[in-house]
């Protein structure tokens, strides 16, 4: 499996070893944001772990001591103030690449390290085992932006993440620490910094020596739980804020590295 | 917006201030436990709150050092042992003030300070941010009263405070503190009591920084999904013990101040 | 009421006294882990609690020292591959033990010592009231055995145990300790091993001075809100796994005790 290049470093990378599946979120300077090129390389990149058969775990991770800051916010003035453009995004190119992983059959490890935001909250939501560094930040404060966020990335964190701290994470801009969120249930273990690739690799290894289909029934079965109460598709109103005054000034600012007035 | 005043103090009031609506729960005397006349001022205060667009937040705390003790308890008799009466007080005048508050677009931040029980509990299950004082205690005994909780008000609070939680307090009379409903994931933060207000108050001035109509959506969607699960109404019979010895017994005897012999 | 008794002491007891029913899983030698024919006393058992109208609450412990290992894997070369056979034991004898508890209608308190793991964690799962001593440890590492779980009992853990614990449960095998399935919301409290039985009975002796219709009706309105989100059944091919290599490995090499070789 070839590792897609993209602009500047920007890449969702995977390398196949041993069982393994080694994906690395890349986008260097910008804490492994991700562009719209990575969310379709997300995708291709699953679609190939599905295709597979040999696989038996994925070992997900963030460049250079992050996991993901995000979304490229760059590249936002681009797409984001016309409404299907921006239904397109979220529904085609974000949720094809959150799909493709929720669609994934063998377990896959996170290794969250650093900053862990938004779209890389939304990309740790999709993992099976959520290992987190000591000193990692999770949130998605995209009220500081001014937008809100998609239905079914929402559904996706209220499953995962709970309504609780949805609510404090999209309604006050919360960013919690990795203690934090292990008290919250998002993530399963802490680590100090220093260990936590290794620990990480440790669970891996264990991964390697269960029933490999087992473990892919029981995420099918899982996965058809889910999938139970969760809608199908989002209205093309839902993102009827697009050319909204909030949401330019939100971006504008960002850009601007100044505070948006709201 | 004018306060409602309801007989000897008790009442919802509301006072609107640059962005802010201020809700306070007050009974001088009953530790704010909500009289019908309050279930009905809840509702008429949450439906103005909906009506005023500027509003950017809804800070809601208890007069008096408590939040709210429960239902006001020395108005049972007038009512819940008649079928179709005990029927009306939940599903219209219960329901529709915790409807008002659901409905509610703009973020809503409990300060919840010493009691919170049973209806305090059914309120705060309505709020998206849950702060407490460290000497505040939490719970819905009303097994000692002899009677059950609604079926709409237990799906609330199975959502909300967790269905191993909500089991223990239906089934158990249990009441925890503060600490322990942080531990469960209920409370998004416990201070000491003496700055209760201040961390409410800054939770509040964050709040109006962050982009309005994101926040609108946001609660929009969040809505959207929990209403996918949600059961519409609840058939008279589920109200068929309001004759039921066991209710008269647990309602004399709590008026009587004596230990209910069920 | 009768206890039923199994070839070498194997069975679940069931005692009746001042309200209360006291179950015993019982299987010496093997932690108590559940043979086929003590799934059928399960039912049986709770069909007769459900029958009797006096009962306040359920009292439920291992013997020796221990809640439940398991299913008695010494029995699973019998049925297990054979996919009929495989779909009538989880569809019918398990299912219907789960769900004779699911559908009692009085307060169950599990008293959790020791082994707490597969059959054992699905069993804790029916109850209301999860107390553990503090060297208790629970998981259901069927993946070290080869096969996945039926999809109902991993909809009951879902709900109960919830998604995260769930998943680490099922795809690593992971056991976890008392303090970390309190800390997870799984169990409501944590006591020292020595003072369990004592602490248990406290809660017992409380819940028979509360309202037991109104217990009885909380049960019944939790029950039909699982029931609204819940699957009725599953389809065969869920268990065409029967004569699969991996089970008959999983199977033999725990047998044999050796090592799985997947």
């Amino acid at each position: 499996m070839t590792s897609p290049a993209g602009l500047g470093g920007a890449r969702v990378g995977c390398v196949l070893q041993a069982g393994v599946a080694r994906v690395t979120l890349c986008h260097p300077g910008k804490f492994n944001a991700m562009s719209r090129a990575m969310w379709r390389q997300l995708r291709t990149v699953f679609e190939q772990i599905a295709a597979t058969e040999s696989l038996r775990c994925v070992h997900l991770s963030g460049a250079d001591g992050h996991f993901c800051a995000g979304g490229d916010i760059s590249e936002y003035p681009d797409f984001r103030f016309q409404i299907n453009e921006l239904h397109d995004f979220h529904e085609n190119e974000v949720w094809a690449g959150l799909s493709a992983m929720l669609a994934c059959d063998v377990p896959i490890v996170a290794q969250i390290a650093g900053n862990c935001m938004g779209a890389g909250l939304e990309i740790a939501s999709c993992c099976d085992l959520r290992l987190a560094g000591a000193s990692a930040r999770l949130g998605a404060p995209i009220a500081r932006l001014g937008f809100p966020m998609a239905p079914r990335e929402a559904q996706l964190l209220v499953r995962e993440v709970g309504w609780a701290t949805v609510r404090e994470m999209l309604l006050q801009a919360a960013v919690l620490d990795a203690a934090e969120m292990k008290a919250r249930g998002f993530l399963h273990a802490v680590y100090g910094d220093a260990e936590l690739l290794e620990q990480a690799q440790a669970r891996v290894q264990q991964l390697l020596t269960l029933a490999p289909q087992a473990a892919r029934r029981n995420k099918r079965s899982l996965r058809a739980l889910a999938a139970a109460t969760c809608v199908e598709s989002t209205p093309l109103d839902a993102y009827d804020y697009a050319d909204s005054a909030e949401q330019r000034e939100g971006i504008a600012a960002f850009l601007s590295k100044r505070r948006a007035r709201f």
